[in-house]
């Protein structure tokens, strides 16, 4: 085993320097790039629907979209917003190299805010850097209000979290704040917004920090 | 990199030969294994919980619960089953080893039945086998209907898919029929059952069909 770990480091520590180096040129170009991250089915595409609706009169976006297999979720968008899907081939998160590619195919396009939504996976992708600004969870309203204490590395290095499908909270038992307290025991930093894709509800709110969040690192 | 290949690959066929033997094992002694596996928030602990009450008069049982990291689903299901935590740390899903460890602590009982809820994550569970006779895919019908497609591993590698939360179907955007079409595409022998722990709809089905399967293991 042992013979591995070095290999292993070096290539950990060229990953990190490649996702710098993308998130500093980005930078440079006044480009914030967002990690959304989650499990599957919490409505991450249903998400970048209603902020590219919201935010396409205002700011240029473009989306990358990863999944395991197929390409449903660029179809769902591609009406709505340049975008590209990033298909892993199985493996459980993207990586920083795939997001560069995708970048090129998307044309390296001088746009406001990149939106990256990660393959539905509430484990892995907390590991890897994909360059980005922002990273944001989704946690649905469905799952549970007890799941941030038991996958905590996502919640903790997240910058925001949304809470999703809030529409469906009179039928299900899950308590806002007991999901709220729970996520700031691991991150006491977390901005926590409550949406719902079906109703709009929280969307404007939403898209008003993706705008100072981007805002921050134009005149920073 | 090319060190590191043979070594790995050792690895794996150490890790599948103890799963085997663990089947091989328990088979002896009458005791069918199941790995459940799906989402975060599907509702695995909930379906234990329902499965425990409508089958522990007629059959002995024992649940292993494995997370990330606390002992919250354990806490649940002890009032109600012998249980014992297995938590990897960070880990994105179970091994052998955890489970043959957690089975040693439950004290090696003679049980009708062993229940592993594996690590919330749609992905990496899929490649690691437990020792399990049955692995069962939960599908929550607020993750979309359009997940068998996008997750195939999992659903490839399992003798059964619960629909799960069959309940909130009216608030929902779920077409049963088309998430079993694109399940039966992947994995054309898959067992379904619709569930919801909620109001109890399908679990008799759910549990019939185990006892059926732990019969098949006694009398085969």
């Amino acid at each position: 085993m042992k013979t591995s770990i070095p290999v292993n480091r070096d290539i950990q520590a060229q990953k990190k320097q490649r996702a710098n180096a993308f998130r500093e040129k980005l930078s440079r170009q006044g480009t914030l790039i967002v990690n959304l991250v989650s499990s599957p089915g919490t409505g991450k595409t249903s998400l970048l629907e209603a902020t590219v609706r919201e935010l396409g009169d205002r700011l240029r976006l473009g989306v990358l979209v990863g999944d395991l297999a197929t390409d449903r979720d660029a179809q769902r968008l591609a009406p709505l917003v340049p975008v590209k899907q990033l298909t892993t081939g199985g493996a459980c998160h993207l990586e920083i190299a795939l997001v560069e590619q995708g970048w090129q195919e998307l044309g390296e396009p001088e746009i406001d805010i990149l939106l990256i939504e990660n393959v539905g996976n509430l484990v892995c992708p907390a590991s890897h850097d994909l360059g980005e600004h922002l990273r944001v969870s989704l946690l649905s309203t469905t799952e549970g209000d007890d799941k941030p204490g038991k996958y905590p590395k996502m919640f903790r290095t997240s910058h925001a979290m949304l809470l999703t499908k809030i529409d469906l909270l009179p039928y299900l038992p899950f308590h806002v704040e007991t999901a709220m307290e729970d996520a700031r025991l691991i991150q006491p930093k977390l901005e926590i917004f409550t949406t719902s894709a079906t109703t709009g509800e929280g969307i404007p709110q939403w898209c008003k920090y993706l705008e100072q969040q981007r805002e921050a690192l134009v005149t920073r």
